[in-house]
């Protein structure tokens, strides 16, 4: 193949296009995203013993005169700057994400519905492993405020092994803002907190929350403590400090999943 | 310092013990090692920024006349094969394991108690992540089949957080005498699946329970799957295919102790 810096997300040849793209790797999340929105495919990278498995996908290649590439594990890890491509590679724009505002209107008539707040969580695993569990339990979205350095990546897209897909990732653009447009439309924040909460498994967890969680050393920033209307807690032996944060997100989203069933 | 192959764990000088060495690695994990077995360390490296965190475990190495050495973050990447160090690598014994049997005798008064059953799970992260949760919603043990390719490692250790020191991980010697073992001492045995199971949430999750969990790809034995009296699954939308084995086994856990509380 020619050589192709992978930090460069250059549209694929022929397209004209000056659109970002997202480097998406791994066979669960290149799956999902082409499942979910073919149009937005852009280039394919491949090994030889993913053919079987990326048929469909480069039929579509072929049908919507798209590039794409059979080349080796070398190449494979230089373009997804990791080793865990597990043999594909794809070019993808990236998803159309709702505002808040349109997010709300969408669950309008719905009895339940969950989002998550991520305050200060900085590790794209973490947020791929969020987004894997969000979607598992159905969140409807998660929120990542103003200052946040996360982004939907190819490493957390993967790790969300297509869950990056199913549950938007919201960058609010004003915290403040938001949390008085989430009261407005009948949501009640809760934070997580590793001392001092009401016990998660007898807490009243209403049909509509926001579950907010901070960074495992910095916890959740005090304005936004200070507006949750509910504290919670994960009760645990002490033999260790709290729990990883996706873990922590995972317990919490099947509690209020088993409150409020499909 | 002087040269120190990071694979050869040798006991500190002075000590002319044999036995093998575990080398640790991560503030909590170390501490937490510290803290439960002082007696077992053996070797202290720390980069300068950690001496106040490790004040007291250096008067203990004066005392005890153990080494310690202040050394650069390259010799501690290279010691602990691993960037995520955190400033502190620990020589020590590792810990002192209980056989089943003996495991099994100390629940014998116990009205609750949760083993969990890791079968065909390889990966050093997922079992340090178990371990973690297995030591919040106290867990009495985590029990690897005979053939497993797991073992306690420092990256287990450090990715547990101290969780490593409270769930002895056991090592079984015949996985068909250690099922009758179980059921002889009143376990319940219950495979997690992730498609036909009973709903996590409305099934019987009896007081003495041993919780399986399989290879996220290859699934649970089927000799294993065949010994279980309840099939249980994580109710989900469909949006990903499972929750990663960690997740799985906080959500499960998490539900157990909900029905148990302390």
């Amino acid at each position: 193949m020619r050589s192709t810096d992978p930090r460069r997300h250059v549209p694929a040849t022929g397209h004209a296009q000056r659109e970002p793209e997202l480097r998406l790797y791994g066979v669960n999340a290149c799956l999902a995203a082409f499942a979910a929105r073919p149009h937005d495919l852009r280039k394919v990278y491949l090994s030889e013993a993913r053919l079987p498995r990326l048929r469909e996908v480069l039929a579509h290649c072929v049908r919507a005169r798209l590039g794409y590439r059979m080349v080796e594990e070398d190449d494979l890890r230089r373009l997804a700057a990791s080793s865990h491509h597990e043999g594909v590679v794809f070019d993808m724009r990236p998803p159309q994400v709702p505002t808040l505002g349109q997010l709300l209107q969408s669950t309008v008539g719905t009895n339940a519905s969950l989002l998550l707040w991520l305050d200060g969580v900085g590790n794209p695993h973490n947020l791929g492993a969020v987004l894997r569990s969000a979607a598992h339990f159905g969140a409807a979205a998660v929120l990542l405020p103003p200052g946040s350095g996360l982004a939907l990546s190819g490493a957390a897209a993967r790790v969300a092994e297509g869950g990056a897909e199913a549950v938007p990732l919201i960058r609010l653009a004003d915290a403040d803002a938001a949390q008085q447009q989430l009261r407005a439309a009948g949501y009640r924040l809760a934070a997580t907190v590793p001392r001092g909460g009401q016990n998660l498994f007898e807490c009243e967890l209403a049909a509509k929350t926001v579950l907010i969680f901070g960074a495992e050393t910095s916890g959740i920033g005090a304005n936004l403590l200070q507006a949750a209307s509910l504290l919670v807690g994960i009760p645990g032996s002490g033999a260790v400090e709290s729990l990883n944060i996706s873990t922590a997100a995972a317990v919490c989203l099947a509690e209020w999943r088993r409150r409020h069933p499909w």
